[in-house]
């Protein structure tokens, strides 16, 4: 996605709260800032990809404090916070089973910003309200058919977390379609994006391949994939995108993705999504993706 | 005040609401978004001056998008609200007429920041909480016995809104310690500072003598002063200074400063100051700077 102005004051937000959770040197911290500055005055200009941007500038960070996972906690609570709703989760999928509600309750995964949210808010309620709440785009007739006519699915994760209600899709999708899938995890960590070890320790595994990009990209960066996850990319004509840095980088393809059927499926939790994609900040979406 | 590494973050927070105030260029507030990562690449350091950047920041927006006061709405519905709460103040200061409390509803109009809470928040509710706080530095001693032994105080206004709250607190001052009082206010708009005119649509004149700092800098920059204002400056032993921006500046001076009484009136309002002081966030102060 290219960026949008907004995007400009953002990268500083995701910044400071990057080195908050990385070091306590604030020095250091003064240090960073300068070359986030110097890094953006060169790079940020209009038609720059946005999620190149942020992934340089987090791999920046983790680089200069030495600390490989910054949102290493974020990412315990959001898998806590996730694991306790399992059970809320999945009563309400057995009310109403359809393929619909099941591509609902992974978008709400994409939701619940577990890390910021905290425990005080009543997710329940939170569920109930995006459940009640339409899809601003929704495409669930032609995700459907193109379900029922492929032989297997690249579903690109995104948060930890997130993955939980994930699993709940993708067992869907592979009990009633008949339907291999692969589930695309980082190689490293990137934010809270889960990586290869969140994804076992729900046993994805157990219902479907799992692969790494590779990489610790925001996203899809096509020239920072490994070979492997290249082949394993060209060989899937169907694809399922959670969330937002893997619409960013997917919109930035294109002939790696023509002929390809890609479903995105997130929460536009920003105002350049949500202008990228026609939508009000805080809609969410099924939507295929032009290639 | 010195840069803290978290002002970093705040910079482009500013810049990005005080452009879209500003302008609807989009292609406008990207190159602007730039711009002002190549100006803080070259002059963020540690060390950097927090209102200078600001204040440059804020007059390059204003300059490109050909916008002289890009704040003017945020200040008509801050003065609006402060002065719809003024019957309500009055009140509480019949109550307790103390100079105590007159120092606290004059601090917590530097709280109120009227442009970010609108009209949804229980105001009312808010000044009794506050009232009832604590002032986490409380020098009203040593600010009354100064007060009792000077001829005039030379007043540094910040906000818009937040002058109904001063003129309460320069009504008992001229009143009750028979001083003359001149207020100043800034020569041109920069963020919702309060300016010449808001400072006569209040009638502060009826009570005090109204100046300007001659310029449109966040706080004290003393090279940006006019040549009269110098002069007020320096021959005011007494000084009270309202609010973050007036903090930022005057730790800066040295020699400027030099012996004069000078009470900081504030509400840390982010946590650079807060550190900067040695208080919390939304602490409450009244301090006397060290000069």
């Amino acid at each position: 996605m290219k960026v949008y102005y907004e995007c400009g004051a953002c990268f500083l937000r995701q910044a400071r709260e990057a080195m908050d959770l990385a070091t306590n040197d604030n020095d250091l911290k003064i240090e960073l800032m300068k070359s986030i500055y110097e890094y953006l005055a060169k790079n940020y200009k209009k038609g720059a990809s946005s999620n190149k941007l942020g992934t340089n500038m987090h791999r920046m960070i983790k680089e200069k404090t030495s600390c490989l996972d910054p949102y290493i906690k974020e990412k315990e609570i959001g898998n806590k916070i996730a694991i306790d709703l399992l059970p809320k989760a999945k009563e309400i999928l057995k009310k109403d089973n359809s393929l619909e509600n099941f591509v609902k309750i992974a978008i709400i995964g994409n939701i619940l910003d577990f890390g910021a949210l905290g425990l005080d808010i009543d997710l329940e309620e939170m569920i109930f309200n995006s459940l009640n709440k339409d899809l601003a785009i929704n495409e669930i007739a032609i995700f459907e058919k193109t379900i029922q006519n492929a032989d297997s699915i690249l579903y690109l994760a995104d948060n930890t977390g997130e993955i939980v209600f994930d699993k709940l899709l993708i067992e869907k999708l592979v009990n009633d379609y008949n339907i291999d899938i692969t589930v695309a995890l980082k190689d490293k960590p990137i934010l809270n994006d889960a990586c290869l070890e969140d994804a076992l320790a729900i046993g994805l595994d157990k219902i479907a391949k799992l692969t790494t990009t590779g990489t610790d990209s925001v996203g899809i960066i096509y020239e920072d994939l490994s070979p492997d996850f290249k082949e394993i990319f060209k060989s899937h004509d169907l694809i399922i995108s959670k969330g937002l840095g893997n619409y960013e980088g997917l919109t930035e393809l294109d002939k790696e993705i023509e002929n390809k059927d890609i479903f995105c499926l997130l929460c536009a939790k920003c105002s350049a999504i949500a202008k990228d994609i026609g939508i009000e900040e805080g809609d969410m979406v099924l939507t295929k993706l032009k290639t």
